[in-house]
């Protein structure tokens, strides 16, 4: 096997695609930096029972795992990055009142999440701990539609969902594990026969409230529907006035619901919400309220945050014309060093050419060039 | 052992510190791009063979090893991005002429270097590829120190060295590799003593050479010393000449040489460089030619290149002051998320407090509010 071969989902990113990241990458810091949230950057590796305390058996699975050559015990490389962020909230600020961060960085995956996708991921995300109020999950909701606008992407779609309405509908159901996995997938799969049978025993009520969900998705007039249809239960109804008071508050966007949809499921307490644009197979930004994120770390704090994939991002957002450099000869003269200096320090990108290089091809697009008149180096349109 | 302990050598990056690293991070790369350098991000795993090919052993033992799941072939988990640019400019790139690359991002060691070294330095570096001559090694020595300085790293020292001396010098030492290894931690010693009995069986002239290397360490005055004293060996003077023209064109930098230098003896095989400044325990940037790099990927261009950890530069550079804030309430209005955005929009920091946290301290510096006055949203110094 070649050398050079790399292993499959993962990939160089090379120069048009790299410096087309980058600029997502600084666009989405710069707005989380305007919202008031602090840069951390939490390490590639740690000890393996801090990077998957109470987060389940598919982030493990998703985990490459190391020796520490140093303690013999085992880490791992972080398949995301909000455990991370949340340990850092819970144990190194321990904070007090209301603390906003946000990080970017590679995630690896031992294996990729569809037949197209990476297993290394740029993930950027935002968390807001401390706020048990609707204004935290707004501000976070906010913050992820500004980010992706940030970065250019078109057409943003946002769905809104609340963890709550699945969990209350299934208070009742006692199902084996397994049968439970199969009636989430059928949930997800909006097959109403499917739930029917799996829920052939359960109360009536809940029965029908399972076929009532799948077809609780579209337009606002959902949340009128499902208060209606759906059991008169507490927590489903405080889901449906949050989700209609988060709708309310976007500003412009226009936001759909999917009441059934279980992403997330085992993960969120909240409100959640997907983001969509043209182009993109899978969703772009996913967020919500996870309160239990922290309790491992020893801190049951109110948490809301999202993150999204950059690479995706940047495979639907459009890209920025790439700014013309200035091509110089080389020349001894400390003359000519002291002009390019110059331009570099105005900004400019001055590609020397080096001798015997003159007829090659520029990879930077040059549209001028310095050149000598009357002793002086000026630039001048090529 | 608690959730939240880190391994040993592995930390998080905190708020004040991670903006501090962020904000040389784009320094260093907006100077890479205006001297004409391209972007790449290699991936943070692959195929040990390419990771580990013609890189010696020191590498290896660097490098944390992974099972591929998706293939069962071992990968590694980089511990320097040097070969993965060779690779991208050998394989994926195959241009002709000259490419300028750089590239930014985390590498994981095993080990640390030192007792106060991290193991996940955040390296940056930039490669020439496909110039043989020494405009190449000049512009990879001026972009080290612009990159440097635009860190706002003060009081910057230059040490200069030419892995072709000892490799000339010892030419005609015949040794057990053992015994080679020992004369090796001799020379970078200055351990004259050790290197006279070492060498009794060689000839005496190199022996003598061997002696007259440890002294030849100071100013430009060290070049003529050597050239003097040292073998009149046509590798040796054309190195001479060689630093001599480098020094000649730092406008303005001092260069100081230890000709004895022997750090990256295996891999270098021209000039080379280290920079210094005051309060790093270790050399800030390394660099020079090493023409050999890309030979396993089947391309044997020559190459000159430098590389730094950002980690390490921002512990002893001149940290910006923090931008003050504007603090916000929270209200219902559109208004006030109007006055906001715009806010935002022209690059000003704007923290919403979220009711019932009005009494919290700011962790951002905030020396503005924004207040309501006769129904406008104004901002106002605190």
């Amino acid at each position: 096997m070649s050398a050079w071969v790399l292993p499959d989902h993962i990939a160089d990113v090379l120069p048009s695609e790299a410096r087309h990241i980058e600029e997502i990458r600084r666009d989405l810091l710069d707005m989380a930096r305007c919202y008031g949230y602090e840069l951390v950057m939490p390490p590639l590796i740690e000890h393996l029972e801090s990077l998957l305390s109470g987060t389940g058996q598919a982030l493990d699975l998703q985990t490459f795992k190391l020796v520490d050559q140093l303690s013999g015990r085992m880490m791992g490389l972080r398949a995301d990055c909000t455990p991370q962020v949340a340990r850092i909230d819970a144990h190194l600020l321990n904070r007090a009142g209301v603390t906003r961060l946000c990080y970017c960085g590679p995630v690896v995956h031992t294996r990729p999440s569809g037949p197209h996708a990476t297993r290394e991921p740029l993930q950027f995300g935002a968390e807001l701990y401390g706020h048990t109020g609707l204004e935290a999950d707004l501000e976070i909701l906010t913050l992820a539609l500004d980010s992706l606008k940030a970065a250019r992407v078109d057409n943003i779609s946002v769905d809104l969902a609340d963890a709550r309405i699945v969990q209350a509908v299934l208070q009742g159901v006692q199902l084996p594990a397994a049968e439970m996995a199969t009636l989430h997938a059928a949930l997800a799969a909006k097959d109403a026969s499917e739930l029917k049978s799996l829920t052939r025993n359960s109360p009536v009520a809940t029965s029908q409230a399972l076929q009532d969900l799948v077809t609780l998705y579209g337009d606002v007039r959902v949340l009128d529907e499902a208060e209606a249809r759906l059991p008169a239960l507490p927590a489903i109804r405080d889901a449906l006035v949050h989700l209609r008071w988060l709708a309310s508050h976007l500003d412009g966007a226009i936001a759909s619901f999917d009441l059934a949809d279980l992403r997330g499921y085992a993960y969120y307490s909240g409100a959640r919400f997907s983001m969509y644009a043209p182009g993109a197979s899978d969703s772009l930004a996913r967020g919500g309220r996870y309160d239990e994120v922290g309790s491992v770390f020893g801190r049951n704090r109110p948490a809301v945050g999202f993150s999204l994939d950059i690479k995706a991002v940047a495979a639907v957002a459009v890209e920025l014309p790439l700014r013309a450099a200035i091509r110089s000869p080389w020349a001894e003269g400390a003359d000519l060093r002291l002009a390019i200096a110059a331009l570099r320090r105005q900004g400019e990108t001055v590609v020397c050419v080096l001798p015997g290089h003159e007829s090659e091809v520029d990879e930077f697009h040059c549209d001028r060039e310095l050149i000598s008149v009357a002793g002086q180096w000026v630039v001048k349109a090529v």
